[in-house]
C-alpha cells in the first residue's frame, strides 16, 4: 500500500530534534570512524535510549550493540544511518517497518558523485514515500540540538567545538560549512542551540526547518547558508520566512552560487543548480529575509537580533573617542541606507553644556582620546533620551589611559535603561579591548571590533524592524490601482490557450495574446484581425486611425523582418493595400509561411517606453520584470524583479525600484507617469501567470507609460 | 628673511624616522601624562639622545631636563612639542631658532576646535615657512618607527601594544583609528616598520610621505586611512603613488567621508572637507592605489602583498576539503572579477588518476571532508602545475579527523616550490586551526579565517600585478586617436579667454566657445556669427544648409527658453527671417538682454549622444567627465571619470567604462561607434583645461558619436 508524504508538521519534524530513541545504523568501536565519533558524541550529550546497530559487535562503548533494526527492544524513532552508500536502502526500508519515524542518512556516495548514487537516492526517496517517513540527507552531518543533546556531527569535540547554547539556529546546506562555522562560533561565544545540514535534501529541506523554528520559542534568529532551494519550493520559502519574520524571528542568509563560478562550483557540490540569482534575491526580499555576501555577517547580525529590540525608525545616533573610526562608521551606516541625522541646535547645546569647544557635539559626538567614562555616560545618555535617534553606536577604543572597564558597566545601564533603543559598542583592539568585550557580551550588549561590522548589525536590526511591522503600507488596493481582475478572466484566457496548446504551443497569434490581455482587463490598443482584404475595411473602422497592421502568421518570429508592419494607417485604401502588402512581402521573405491574416490595431499615443514581463522559475513560478523601454534604456539593463503573488504595494515598490526611477516622475521637462496604472498592469499580469501555468513566457514591450494610464503597444506570450 | 619651503626630499622627512636627537617639550613626571607616555616609550625604544625640556623639571625618568630647547647642549634634530595649543608657536619658533630640522606638534586645539585655534594653526605655518623646518601635525600622535624606535605615540604599551616588525607602513589622517590598529595589529600577527598620524597635516602630508616611503627598502605595503587630500595636492598624490607601484610597492587605502555623512564628521574632526568622493574613486584607480571600504580589508590585503609575488593573471584554481567554503570563494572571486576557469579535459583526467568520483575534480577541486593532507598535496601540485591557473586558494579546513597539522609543511612546501604563482591558505575555526594558522604564518603564507577575505588578499594581488607592470597598452597614441593638438591652440584659446575674463567672465558667448575648441582642433561644426540681419546671408553660405540659428547674449543662459533656437534653415530667407524672429523673440522674453548676435552653425547629422566635460576640483585640478547622452539616459546618470591629464589607453577606458558601453559596440541594429574619436576628443579637452587655468567648466552636450568621427553640437565654457 502506498502513502502520500504528508505535509510537514511540527510533529514530523520534531522526531529529529528530541526523539526518545535514537539507533545508529553502522556504529563502530573503530577510532576514527564516523560509526564511533557518533555514538561517543551522543553518549555524552544525549539521555535517551542510544541503539548501536553493526553485527559485528555486542557492544560498543559500553552499550548493547545489535545486528539490526528488527532485533532492537522498541521501534527507534530516529535512525541515524552511517553507512556506504549501496547498503542504506534495505536500512531505511527495514527503518520504515519497524516503525521509525525519522531517518538521517549521513553517508555520502548519492547523487553529488554520479549516476549510480542519484539512483540510490531515488530509491531512498521511494521507500520514505512508502513508509511516510521524513528523512534528513543523504551526504549530510545532520542534526545538532544542544538542547536535547542530539548530535549527529560526527566530528570529534577537540576539533569541532560546541558553541554555548543561544537563540541562533543554523540551517547549512554545506555541512563543512556548518561545522568550521560551529567551531568558529564556540570560539566567539555565539550561542547557537540547534544546527542542521540536509546535504542532498530529498526529504526535509529548508522550508520544513523554518516552519519547524517558527514555533520553537527557543530560536530567535535562523542563520541559512543555501545554495539553491528545490525545485517549486521557492514559494513555500517566502511564505516560511515571512511567517517566522511575522512571528519575531529573523532570518539570515548566505546565497552561494550567485555568479556563475559559483554555481557551477555548488552543483558539483550538493548536486542541484544554484538557480537565477537575480530571482533569488528578489525572492529574498519579499520573503524579508537578509540576505548577505560574507559568512561573518551572518553572525554579525544574528547576534544583535538574537539580543536587541528592533528600532523604530532608521536614525543612528554614534558616540566615540575616535574621530576616524566615527567616520568609518557614518559612511558605513549611509551607504547601507540608514540615516546619521544632524543633530538639531537644541540637542547640540544640551551637549555643550557638558563639553568643551574640542568635542565635536554633532553626530558623531566626537569626545576625543581624553575622553573618560563619564563623558560617555553623559554624551549617551543625552543622545538616547533625545528624540532624534533610534539607535546607538558607541564606539569606545580602550588605548587612551582616560578609559577605563567602567565604560562596559555605563554601556550595558544605559542600554537597559532605553532597550527601545538597539545599542551597540565597538571596541577595536587587543588584550584590554577584548577583556572589555568579553563583560559586555555576557551583559547582552553586542560588540563588535570594527565599525562597519556593528553599522551592519544596526541595518539588519532595522531591516528587521520593517519585516516584523510589516512593510510601510502604501495605501494602494487592488482596486486603486486598477488591478482588479474581471471574473471570467480566467476561463476566457484558458479558453485561447488551450486552442494554442492543442495546435502545439509556441507563441500565440498577435490577436489571441491581445484577447488573453484583454480578458483580464489589461489596456491593450483596439484591435481587429483580418483574414482577408476584404475585412479590412470594416477592421479599420473599428479600431480607428491611425492604425498599425501587423501580419499573422504561426511561422513568422519578427514581424519587421518579413516586412510584417505597417504604421500610420489612416483611410480605407490605405488598410487594404497594407494588407495586399503585408501577404505579398511575406510570400516573398518567407515563400512556406501560413498567413492567418493581418491585424489591425489602433495606433496607441507616444508615451514613455516600459517592459513588463514574466517567465516562470523552476523553483519560484512566475517571475515578473519590470523596467524602462528602448533601445538606449535597454542596454543598461535596468529592471526590477518580483516573485508572483504580489501585493499592490510590492508592485508599486517595483516600479520604484529602477534605477531610471527619476524618468518616471517627470524629469527635464517630461510629464510624471501612471505608476499606478503600472503597477495596475503588473498585478494583472502576476494573476494571470498564476492563473494559467501553461504561460511559459509573457512580455509586453512596449507599454507606453502616459500622465494617465498606459497602453500596451505589442506583446508576446509563449506557451 | 624669508626662506621658501623646498619640495620635500627623502633627508627632510627623514628626520622625523631616523633623527640623530629628540627633544621633547612639555616633557613630565606626571603619571598619565602625555609628556610622560612619550619619555617612557622613547627611553624604552629609541637609542638616540632624548632631551625632556620642562621648567618645572631637572630630571625626568632618570634623564637631565632642561628648561627650554636654547639651552640644550646640542640642536635637536627633532622637537616633539606636547604643550597645549596656546604656548606651541614660541616653542616652535625656538625650535627654528636653534636649528631644528623637524617638529612634531602632538597637541590638540589647533584648527579642529575653533577659529581660536585656525589661527594658531596659521602662526605654526609662517613659522616654518620662515624657518624651512618640515612639521608633522597639529592635533596628532605623530611617527612610529620600528627599525629606529621612534616612537611618540603617547599610549602606554599595555593599552596600545606594538606590532612586530615587518614590511607593511600606515599613513592615517585620524590618531584614534591608527592606535586602534597598531594595537589590533599585534594581536594578529601583523609586522608594521613604520606608521605616522598627521593630524590637521598643515606641512608634511600623505604625498610627502608616499615618495619618503617610495624610497624605504624595508617598506613593501602601505595602507592608508584617508579622509582628504590637501588642496591642490591631488596630482602629486597620483604621481607619488605611481612612482610607488612601479618601484614594486602597493598602496592600499581607505577613503572615508564616502557619503555625505561621513564627510560631515570627517570635518568636524580633522577640519578639512572630504572632497567629491567619485573624484577621489577615479583619482585612486589613476593613482593605482587599491581602494577598500572596511578596514580589515587593508589588512587582509596587505599581508598578502607583503609576501607574495603578484601573479601573472586573474585566473585562481581553488583546492578544497569543505564544498560550501568552496563555492564562497568562487562567488567571491568571480564578483570581484578575478576567473575561476573550469578545468579542461586534460587536466581534469590528470586529477582524476588520483582521486575517486565522490572528488569533483573541476574548480574547485573538492576533495570532501575525508581528504588527506597527502590528498591535497597531490591537488595542489597538478593544479599549480598546469598553465590553467596564475594563483591558488587553499580551503583546508581542520574540522575532520582525516586533516592533520602536516598540512601546512605541505602547502608552505608547494607554495614555495611555485612562488611566481601567489598561494593563500583558508581555515575556519577555532583552536586547532588557529594553531595551523599561526604555523603557517610564520612560514610566510597568508591565511585568512574566511574564504572571502582570502579572495580580497588575490584580488589585490591582482590589481597590484597589472599596476606594477603598467595598465595593459592598448596600442593606440595621441596619433592614433587624433589627438594631437595644434602648436597655436594654446595662444588662440588663451587671448579669447582672457577677453571673457576681462569682460567679468562667466559663459563664454556661442562663437567664441566654438573658437576655443576649434583652436584645439576639436570636431565643431561649421559657425558663423551674424552681428545683424545683413550678415545672415554670407553666415548661411559659409556654414551650409541645413543649419540652425542661435542667440548670442552674455544675458542668455538657456536659449530655448527665450526662443533662441531655430533648427533646419535651408534658405537666405529662412536665415534672415530667423535673425529677426530671434531678435524679436529676445526682446519680447527678456527685454534687458543684450543681442550679440545670431550664431549660424551647420546642423550636425544625427548620432548616438554623448557628452564629455570638465571642471576643476580644488583638490585634484580638472576632473573629466564622459557620459551618454540624451534625458533618458542622463536620467541614469551613467558617467565615467578621470583626472587630468590622462594617457591615450586612459581615455580609451573612460570610454568603455559606462554600463551601457554596448550602446558604443552596436546594439540591436545600431551601428557601432568610433570609440576613438570620442577618446580623441577627451584627450583634448584635458588639454585644454591643463592649458587655461581659468577655465572653470566646460560642457560639449551633446557630441553626436557616429561610425566614423564624431562632432560637437553645442558647447557650453565658463571662465
Amino acid at each position: 500500500m502506498e502513502r502520500r508524504i504528508v505535509k510537514p508538521s511540527k510533529t514530523e519534524i520534531d522526531v529529529f530534534f528530541y526523539p526518545k530513541s535514537i539507533a545508529v545504523v553502522g556504529a563502530s568501536k573503530r577510532p576514527g570512524s564516523i560509526g564511533r565519533a557518533i555514538v561517543e558524541n551522543l553518549l555524552e550529550s544525549y539521555k535517551g535510549a542510544i541503539y548501536p546497530v553493526n553485527p559485528k559487535y555486542d557492544e560498543i562503548l559500553g552499550l548493547k550493540a545489535y545486528p539490526n533494526l528488527s532485533s532492537l527492544p522498541e521501534p527507534p524513532e530516529l535512525v541515524v544511518v552511517a553507512v556506504r552508500a549501496e547498503a542504506t536502502p534495505p536500512i531505511v526500508e527495514e527503518a520504515g517497518r519497524v516503525g521509525a519515524k525519522g531517518v538521517i542518512v549521513v553517508s555520502g556516495g548519492f547523487a553529488e558523485s554520479g549516476e549510480k548514487g542519484r539512483m540510490l537516492q531515488e530509491q531512498l526517496k521511494a521507500i520514505i514515500k512508502r513508509y511516510g517517513m521524513r528523512l534528513i540527507g543523504p551526504n549530510c552531518i545532520g542534526v545538532y540540538n544542544a538542547l536535547s543533546g542530539v548530535d549527529t556531527f560526527f566530528l570529534p569535540k577537540d576539533r569541532m567545538k560546541r558553541p554555548h547554547k543561544g537563540p541562533i539556529a543554523i540551517i547549512s546546506q554545506s555541512g563543512a560549512f556548518l561545522a568550521s562555522i560551529m567551531d568558529w562560533a564556540a570560539d566567539e561565544g555565539i550561542g547557537i542551540s540547534k544546527a542542521v545540514n540536509f546535504g542532498n535534501k530529498i526529504d526535509v529541506d529548508e522550508v520544513d526547518l523554518l516552519e519547524y523554528f517558527a514555533e520553537d520559542e527557543h530560536i530567535k534568529v535562523i542563520v541559512m547558508y543555501l545554495e539553491s532551494i528545490n525545485p517549486g519550493r521557492g514559494r513555500a520559502f517566502i511564505e516560511a520566512a515571512r511567517r517566522l519574520t511575522e512571528a519575531g524571528k529573523s532570518v539570515v542568509v548566505l546565497k552561494a552560487g550567485r555568479t556563475s563560478a559559483g554555481a557551477a562550483a555548488a552543483a558539483s557540490h550538493t548536486a542541484a543548480l544554484a538557480g537565477d540569482y537575480a530571482v533569488y534575491r528578489a525572492a529574498f526580499k519579499q520573503a524579508r529575509v537578509i540576505e548577505v555576501d560574507e559568512p561573518i555577517k551572518l553572525f554579525d547580525m544574528a547576534k544583535a537580533l538574537a539580543r536587541l529590540t528592533p528600532p523604530r525608525g532608521p536614525r543612528v545616533g554614534i558616540v566615540t573617542n575616535a574621530g576616524g573610526p566615527g567616520v568609518i562608521a557614518a559612511d558605513r551606516l549611509a551607504e547601507l541606507g540608514l540615516v546619521v541625522p544632524r543633530f538639531t541646535e537644541e540637542l547640540k547645546a544640551r551637549l555643550r553644556q557638558f563639553f568643551p569647544e574640542r568635542v565635536a557635539v554633532g553626530n558623531p559626538v566626537d569626545l576625543t582620546g581624553d575622553a573618560t567614562p563619564e563623558d560617555f555616560e553623559k554624551a549617551m545618555k543625552i543622545v538616547i533620551e533625545s528624540d532624534e535617534v533610534d539607535m546607538l553606536m558607541v564606539l569606545a577604543l580602550m588605548q587612551p589611559p582616560t578609559m577605563h572597564e567602567r565604560i562596559a558597566d555605563i554601556i550595558a545601564d544605559v542600554a537597559w535603561r532605553h532597550r527601545d533603543k538597539p545599542v551597540v559598542t565597538v571596541t577595536i583592539g587587543s588584550e584590554y579591548a577584548k577583556r572589555m568585550r568579553e563583560y559586555l557580551e555576557n551583559r547582552g550588549i553586542p560588540v563588535y571590533d570594527f565599525p562597519d561590522k556593528a553599522a551592519n548589525a544596526l541595518y539588519a536590526l532595522y531591516r528587521c524592524s520593517t519585516c516584523r511591522w510589516g512593510a510601510r503600507p502604501c495605501g494602494e488596493t487592488y482596486e486603486s490601482l486598477g488591478a482588479v481582475v474581471p471574473g471570467d478572466a480566467k476561463e476566457k484566457a484558458e479558453r485561447i490557450v488551450e486552442e494554442a496548446v492543442k495546435r502545439g504551443g509556441g507563441k500565440l497569434l498577435e490577436h489571441e495574446a491581445f484577447a488573453v490581455l484583454e480578458a483580464y482587463g489589461l489596456p491593450v490598443p483596439r484591435y481587429c484581425l483580418a483574414r482577408d482584404s476584404s475585412e479590412a475595411a470594416s477592421c479599420l473602422e473599428r479600431v480607428g486611425t491611425p492604425a498599425v497592421a501587423k501580419v499573422v502568421s504561426p511561422d513568422v518570429i519578427h514581424k519587421s523582418d518579413v516586412g510584417g508592419v505597417i504604421l500610420g494607417i489612416k483611410s480605407v485604401e490605405e488598410a487594404e493595400r497594407a494588407f495586399n502588402e503585408i501577404s505579398r512581402s511575406l510570400a516573398a521573405h518567407k515563400p512556406d509561411a501560413r498567413l492567418v491574416g493581418v491585424l489591425y490595431q489602433q495606433m496607441v499615443p507616444e508615451g514613455l517606453e516600459v517592459i513588463v514581463g514574466s517567465r516562470r522559475d523552476q523553483t519560484f513560478g512566475p517571475v515578473l520584470l519590470f523596467g524602462l523601454g528602448g533601445v538606449l534604456v535597454e542596454a543598461i539593463r535596468d529592471v526590477s524583479i518580483r516573485v508572483a503573488p504580489i501585493e499592490p504595494c510590492e508592485a508599486l515598490d517595483m516600479v520604484n525600484d529602477i534605477r531610471g526611477r527619476r524618468l518616471l516622475e517627470g524629469y527635464r521637462g517630461m510629464p510624471p507617469r501612471d505608476k499606478r496604472a503600472l503597477a495596475g498592469v503588473i498585478l494583472k499580469i502576476a494573476r494571470l501567470m498564476l492563473d494559467i501555468p501553461q504561460v511559459r513566457e509573457l512580455d509586453l514591450n512596449p507599454v507606453m507609460s502616459y500622465e494617465r494610464g498606459a497602453a500596451i503597444a505589442d506583446a508576446r506570450i509563449i506557451v
